[in-house]
């Protein structure tokens, strides 16, 4: 196949959020699809998608959508991929690739796979990338460049499906990375659900202050605190998904946060400086490793 | 007086970091020291201090950098403040003005003033800006624009006094807000102190994890955890400080916290999705806030 030939005739995208609709726009930019259909339970949404011009047909009938689709990529929250799939099954072709773009994969085979007909592809997929910002409008074609994309195909899944489905992510600029659906979830259990996770919790305390004192904790924000607002924001149903569908890996990195937070307050408490200085020295350690990585 | 007249004949500047830097460039871009005295403890900043050409002089003799200052802005780790102000003391002037950058304010007074002579005025300051570099290198100008400057004068401070350091932090671009220190300490807890100890554990509790997967987190960090590595990569004295000496309020909002957090795993371990869903949504108003208050 070469740059000018699009590498699916059709391609339908279910689920227009942030990362359904940057995926759209970044399809678009690189003529990756013949044709490609929005599907979304919000007709607000489908209309959006239409005036945005992103896709070339839009329709909250989802088996409409993903009816002759080569590729249906499902941008939904996690907790409605189970029901997503079982809407689109009657109307997939035989050799149609299903993928997704869910923050968990093990939860997220174990919910599609069992209404997905055989001869279907299914190739679960998660582009790491994203921004505090929800919705059709929030979604841009450069969210994805330099950023890595996880696969987690289960094991004896088609290798071309798995081909292609990679090629589609390296085309609008992603890196490839494998990985088994448990590891996965792991990894991205510290990487980002309890970052997640802190960040609401902290913002939520703040909350709870006496009224003058949450004024002022807007207003002095800038030493710290409005970086946690920031990811304190992103979108409560795709979260409280991510948590119910993580809950064992979830909870055992936040033991582990909780412990060393102990440490920290015991150190405070009893004056011990030494103990601080050499937790916050070494941390600077993994920053520079992050910025390295060229993921700063 | 006006524009073109300088603010204080002679500024010495104590500790030329992030924020002693920045402030010694600012005041040189909006001329407001007929002449700038840089003192800090390392010959080797000293030494980049004149080679930047960010002061007139440079010494690491506190005593003879203090002499004839008009104003002396202490910015070095809060740990050093009593320190140097016992150093400096002998050479103050009568009418001297000394003030300071710490990030706490009740315990910088504690330990400042009692070293001071009478007919030297003490008004402790807190310009709420920063970033998670170090060093002279790291300080620009631009730093203060638009952010908050908090003065903390004991009851019965030289009103004049307290209007000078005011208008040097007003004409570097910030915003004016009084406190007492015990108020001050109390929201910095929550907007700074809370987020930074818990970006430090959190990082350090990645640093733990099994080496493989160690160097997965950071390749995969832009899903949140890199903000945290910024925040994390802060001065670690200067950081240290902080914790040792705003004890009290640290640990009572850290209370808080944690309690919020148990809550939260609680709900993620018996799957209650509305409550999750509920706590995630309600800290989107107080981005919101944040945005609107222009600190975003």
């Amino acid at each position: 196949m070469t740059a000018a030939e699009p590498l699916f005739d059709r391609v339908a995208l279910i689920g227009l959020g942030l990362i359904g609709s940057s995926l759209a726009r970044a399809i678009r930019r690189e003529g990756l699809a013949g044709t490609l259909v929005a599907g979304d339970a919000s007709p607000e949404v489908c209309a959006r998608v239409l005036e945005l011009g992103i896709a070339d047909e839009a329709d909250t009938d989802l088996a409409v959508v993903a009816r002759d689709a080569d590729l249906v990529v499902v941008c939904t929250p996690v907790g409605a991929c189970g029901a997503v799939a079982e809407r689109i099954a009657p109307s997939l072709k035989a050799g149609a690739i299903v993928s997704d773009v869910g923050s968990i994969k093990a939860a997220v085979v174990e919910k599609m796979a069992p209404h997905l007909p055989a001869g279907v592809h299914l190739v679960p997929g998660h582009p790491v990338a994203g921004t505090e910002k929800s919705g059709p409008d929030a979604g841009f074609a450069d969210l994805f460049p330099g950023r890595w994309c996880i696969l987690t195909p289960p094991e004896g899944t088609d290798e071309a499906a798995v081909a292609k489905v990679a090629e589609l992510w390296r085309r609008v600029g992603m890196i490839l990375e494998f990985m088994t659906p448990d590891h996965h979830d792991k990894v991205l259990a510290i990487t980002s659900h309890l970052p997640h996770l802190i960040a609401y919790t902290i913002v939520g305390t703040a909350s709870e202050l006496e009224d003058h004192l949450s004024r002022e904790v807007i207003k002095f924000s800038a030493g710290g605190f409005r970086d946690f607002t920031r990811i304190a924001a992103s979108d409560p149903v795709m979260w409280r998904d991510v948590f119910l569908n993580n809950k064992e890996a979830v909870l055992e990195v936040l033991q582990r946060f909780t412990e060393d937070l102990t440490a920290m307050q015991r150190a405070i408490r009893y004056g011990e400086g030494d103990t601080l200085e050499a937790m916050f020295t070494k941390t600077r350690a993994i920053r520079k490793s992050v910025i390295d990585a060229k993921q700063a």
